[in-house]
């Protein structure tokens, strides 16, 4: 791995990530298989003047013995310490959260689904009210990944362990767009950022009323857009006004369909893996805005668990529009995690939309969200829908516009 | 490293170490560099039905960047959250307690000693009332150590990382008494408990007023022992009435000294590392039982910081018998971790004493622990004083005993 590649990922994820300023606190979670990120962005970050950077370390391995011998009960018990944790955490320090993420694609395959999903959603309501703060943008917030063993033998069943390792370093390297020098590191994002918002402007100056998804595979998909719909790109802005770039990599333009505006087929074209449980060859029917038939080759069960977590979660709540020809769909790998197969894909998601992509939401409750036709619910779970053969077109009255020619921006 | 004494390792912390039960807590800390032994105590644990089991990771190099950057003033935070954490866990839930300690012993080397003992005193006073459900064996706590690279590189520095790593895992299972197989592995212990309660049965019964230390090396010493004092060997008995063995390996039998009742020179013959700073050839004089004069070749403004912390750390809470020629001492290795080295050789400790090594003093207050002789502090740090010209003398009455013969056990 290249330690000089390494430290510009440091570098990057503070600077330009969560765009960290003097005085702020940073919130890490990471790994403990592959620490030295973590350590030198925590370095990094002290050097930029912060008050107090903090780690949760997650271990794959005990993640999993927890979901299998613990009782349902103490999975659900979410004790007072964790909401007081969160309350100084995230709503009174406001800290900048970069989650290094780089689960096992296969960690809970075998074990028991429903309690598995059970305890999830009870802890996501116990904690509903500090998904605000990345949701609206309140806080600064940053994904991204590094490699660890299982994932990479996952992503590269051929290669043995050290190999793969190298590989996926390196391949995670290139989609970031990080070169061992730090100033072309830092034009390569600048440009990055300049082109995604170009063609985020051009949709956002049309407004389209909806626009219509169709592809070989079956997919022919009718998405309303709301009134006033921002298609967001690489940077967001926290609610101190500072620029800060949410995922890492980042190919994507985003906004919210109109909850109740979606009716059609829609297949996927990448697997999911949903709560360390992978999902395969499946697709949804859509009638005003619901999921009212779905399929899956693989997992089916824990696509019916997803659909059925809470009244939001059969709604989309983003649609995501990534080239076929981008740099990580054309490195053909899949990447079993969302953080990559996302911006190798033209994507929606199901469940809570983000209030940052309606004008003046971001501000408004949670009812007042769901009559402009914002989605809520406890999950957030991008599926991939792109491929070479997608059209998409937007539509403004009596005008009808390509976004998207056979994969492709046409823009 | 051999995985079947892992496994074993892992069994006697649950089985033998803190003794779990059906139905109980266990709050793990590990290092995230070693993180296999926390994970087979996690999975034993459950095994034998722990409720919930959770993991304190610690990592070095953070800890190193946490005191070299952060300010005094946040240093010295302790968030409500963090007091929560220890109500439910340690108050209200008395998880047992396994803590694998396998610190470098120059992590802190370098930086601002007064800055960390300062931070390190405030949070001993903010969670001083924790401390009793260890000190006074209210739940099930154990200390173990596992390999780390920069503390094995520092035990053995002329042997390749791997090797280093690989000798001290050997090392470690010789003097915990762990074999292949686990039967030998039960009867070694069973065996040792027997040895060391059957010398502490004889010291119990002849119940000294006081004790005469002398070597060679200068070391004349006076010390006092409070009435009714218990040498306590391997075997605590914690709230519930199970026992437990609060360290692996162990090798000592220790009670309290009275705290006024110390006079003389006493020399130190190991080096000691305290809060990952490096003490080497050190000595105290005693008056009435306080630390009236010190000096050490090496770390003396570090020793100076631990004698001032409080009120009690000049006065001594601990004397502790370790035979010479006992298997840490024989392996000949300085181990720079008090747990090892403490367990070679005949030591002290300055600051709080056990409460648990005087009759019926677990259940009294601060204020008449003191009448009692027993010393009060936020600290309480091991030294070592045995070699092998070490001659220790009772005194009851009149009557004189040997207690030490050049360096062993004369009983």
């Amino acid at each position: 791995m290249n330690t000089n590649k390494l430290k510009n990922f440091a570098r990057l994820a503070v600077e330009f990530g969560v765009n960290l300023k003097e005085g702020e606190d940073l919130l890490i979670s990471s790994p403990i298989e592959e620490p030295r990120l973590a350590r030198l962005i925590t370095e990094e970050a002290y050097k930029k003047g912060a008050r107090k950077v903090s780690i949760n370390w997650q271990d794959d391995e005990l993640t999993r013995l927890t979901y299998k011998y613990r009782s349902q009960e103490t999975l659900n018990e979410v004790a007072d310490w964790e909401i007081a944790k969160l309350d100084y955490q995230i709503a009174e320090k406001l800290s900048n959260r970069i989650s290094i993420h780089s689960q096992d694609p296969d960690l809970l395959k075998g074990l028991d689904e429903k309690k598995i999903a059970e305890a999830i959603k009870v802890r996501s309501q116990a904690t509903k009210k500090y998904v605000k703060y990345t949701m609206n943008d309140i806080l600064s917030w940053l994904v991204i990944s590094v490699p660890t063993e299982k994932w990479a033998k996952k992503v590269f069943p051929n290669l043995e362990k050290e190999k793969a390792l190298e590989k996926l370093w390196q391949v995670i390297f290139d989609v970031t767009r990080i070169d061992e020098d730090w100033e072309i590191t830092k034009s390569n994002w600048e440009n990055h950022i300049e082109t995604l918002n170009k063609k985020a402007k051009f949709l956002n100056d049309y407004q389209f009323d909806k626009v219509h998804y169709t592809s070989k595979n079956g997919t022919d998909l009718w998405v309303e857009l709301p009134k006033d719909h921002i298609w967001m790109s690489a940077g967001s802005t926290n609610a101190k006004n500072d620029m800060f770039i949410p995922n890492m990599p980042t190919e994507e333009i985003f906004t919210s369909p109109k909850k109740d505006g979606v009716n059609g087929r829609l297949v996927a074209t990448k697997p999911l893996v949903y709560n360390g449980l992978l999902i395969n060859n499946f697709e949804f029917t859509f009638k005003d805005g619901k999921v009212v038939d779905f399929k899956a080759e693989v997992g089916e069960d824990t696509l019916e668990e997803m659909l059925n977590s809470d009244q939001g979660s059969r709604y989309l709540g983003e649609i995501a529009l990534v080239a076929y020809n981008s740099p990580i769909s054309n490195s053909n790998i899949l990447f079993y995690n969302t953080l990559f197969d996302e911006n190798a894909s033209c994507h929606f998601a199901l469940g809570k939309a983000y209030p940052t992509t309606v004008k003046g939401a971001s501000d408004l409750k949670d009812e007042e969200l769901s009559k402009i036709g914002l989605n809520d619910s406890l999950i957030h779970e991008d599926f991939m829908v792109g491929d070479k053969d997608l059209n998409i077109k937007g539509y403004k009255g009596e005008k009808e516009v390509d976004i998207f020619v056979d994969g492709n921006f046409a823009l």
